[in-house]
């Protein structure tokens, strides 16, 4: 029987680091790939650099609070800012489908020139394709961003100990949540928006004070925090666990979630990271991102221990202790 | 009535130009974008660097010569050449349609690996989306490269001046007509190939062996010859007149697009380049490009003069002359 491609590889869940290591691993491979980071670390003629990718293919187009232009904007510059790195310039490819409204073009580019200037960097440069009716969905749109690493970080999934703890900068799955109402017919009134928002400001501000503490950076896009929890429980061979009743969901969050059925741990956000920072530093990291709008609803959420290595658990609010597995399936097709 | 996307507006030519000038340019508008060159040319920390994308939606994605793949690399590859620029890493991103073949997808990636590896590139970065069934083609891959600008050049469009000599890097035309045959039921026997190729270390031996004395440097993709010799009359306000004998075609690309009804100046190349460079070094110019096995047949055909600004003339084989203009239109959708 083939193998054929099914949502589930673009869910960014187990189904996607199955494909990314069997076939782009296998055949890129190279040590700045290796690591799988939200961008490659790099040197450029002496500067140290980051440079990371996102195709968007979100569905609807539109959506409360924000559009696929601001997410693709974003998207790129929070994976940089995962990085350690100061965004700096953007790419943008258009894949436009025939017939596709010049007036939605017009106002997704105005979207990701506002986005830009937000989080001051620039698009300089781009590529406009156009495929029959039927072979898109309107617009997708991919966004590559580079930028420079000035501290002298060094952050990784794989850089978890024991005694770290853990902290999700926000609460968690408004994206999600927000897409899934915009799309359906559920007869549910919600003021939900997507929590998309550039987290480079934040960042810094959190490498500030806690220098050389921050051991992760990893923003909760496509699988959740469940998914980027397990990335580190298992580069990091460390046990993640993290309390239930600490974790910030939003009531309308939890409904929405409750009424499709879906776990919040796996829903995306597009403005919300977690980091893994030295135990013994965490309540200065909780402050410094406190101090900026973005981190208002900060939280640690657990903390890294030797044992059971690999795997995350939750500790339930009626004290139970459950696994926290990495997203199979595709409850939510294109997210982002 | 509402303005809708076309597929002209993915031909590269006149369509294309308005709707980037109007839209991305309009909405996105910097320093850097505005000259609309392969790539733009940057500052990072220091280092002088460039930056390009560019999506690829290529039909069918194996044809004789290449396949989407090595298009996605040598294609980005190429435009940091024209920016003067040694090509080092690539970010890839895909979308990937529900059903597509796994097989094809490997096949895919060992054929980016492949030509990064002959390119002296590293794939560093990616991303990899899944849409429903019928909301793509199978595949597209979205290619970003940067590059280190080693030499103090200063490439543009906008650079020619009158008396300069026009060169071509090859035979002009091969990619389209190869994908022409491809797709059709012509019932035409041909043995053409795409011209796909990696052009930097061409662009090398010509900047070395003319230093300072290049002008413009432009790969013939979308839009053919002919629209690159436009970019350049229009950017530099100079007339460009080519001698229609003097240009490279291979008499099978003559053939299909007689029997199809284009001219092979409209039809894309992806390992030809357009270089202008002062007329007086144009024969060492000649010399440099030959020397290299991807630029055996290079020819100067024509030179840029005062008058008409703006206009492209070319001296037919009869003894006329015409006005060749940019390409409108688009004979030949997802060449690349
Ligand atoms: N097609 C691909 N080729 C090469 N590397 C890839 C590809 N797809 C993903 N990767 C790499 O795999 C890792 C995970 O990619 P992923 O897209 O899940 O991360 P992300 O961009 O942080 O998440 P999201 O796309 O949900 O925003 C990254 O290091 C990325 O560079
Ligand atoms: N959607 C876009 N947003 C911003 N700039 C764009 C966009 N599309 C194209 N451009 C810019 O317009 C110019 C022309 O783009 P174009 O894609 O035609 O060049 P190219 O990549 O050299 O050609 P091809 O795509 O045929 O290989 C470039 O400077 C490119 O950066
Ligand atoms: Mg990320
Ligand atoms: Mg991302
Ligand atoms: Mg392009
Ligand atoms: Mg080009
Ligand atoms: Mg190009
Ligand atoms: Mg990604």
């Amino acid at each position: 029987r083939e193998e054929r491609i099914t949502l589930a590889h673009g869910a960014g869940g187990r189904a996607t680091h199955t494909l990314i290591e069997a076939v782009f691993l296998k055949e890129f491979g190279n040590a700045l790939l290796a690591p799988l980071e939200d961008g490659a670390t790099l040197r450029l003629d002496g500067a140290r650099a980051a440079f990371t990718t996102d195709s968007f293919v979100v569905s609807p187009l539109f959506f409360p609070g924000g559009d696929i232009g601001d997410l693709a904007v974003n998207g790129t510059v929070n994976d940089l800012a995962m990085c350690g790195a100061r965004p700096e310039y953007l790419a943008a490819g258009f894949i436009l489908e025939e017939g596709f409204p010049v007036a939605d073009l017009r106002r997704i580019a105005a979207s990701m020139a506002a986005a830009a200037r937000a989080a001051g960097v620039s698009i300089v440069t781009g590529d406009t394709k156009v495929v029959e009716r039927g072979k898109a969905d309107g617009c997708y749109v991919t966004t590559t961003g580079v930028g420079v690493i000035e501290r002298p970080v060094s952050l990784s999934a794989s850089g978890a100990r024991p005694g770290d703890a853990v902290i999700v900068s926000g609460p968690i799955g408004e994206h999600g949540a927000a897409i899934m109402l915009a799309r359906g017919d559920y007869g549910i009134e919600a003021t939900l928006r997507s929590d998309t928002a550039p987290l480079h400001e934040l960042v810094s501000g959190l490498l500030d004070g806690v220098p050389g503490q921050v051991r992760t950076l990893r923003d909760a896009t496509r699988g959740g925090i469940a998914t980027i929890l397990n990335e580190v429980a298992t580069a990091s061979d460390v046990a993640v666990v993290v309390d239930e009743d600490a974790i910030p969901v939003r009531a309308e969050v939890t409904g929405v979630c409750e009424l499709l059925g879906i776990d919040p741990l796996y829903v995306a956000c597009e403005g919300r990271f977690v980091a893994v920072v030295d135990g013994a530093h965490a309540g200065r990291a909780l402050d410094a991102l406190r101090a900026h709008p973005l981190g208002a609803g900060a939280a640690v959420i657990g903390a890294v221990k030797d044992d059971p290595p690999g795997l995350v658990l939750l500790r339930t609010a009626f004290g139970g202790t459950r696994i926290v597995d990495v997203l199979v399936g595709d409850p939510l097709p294109r997210i982002c």
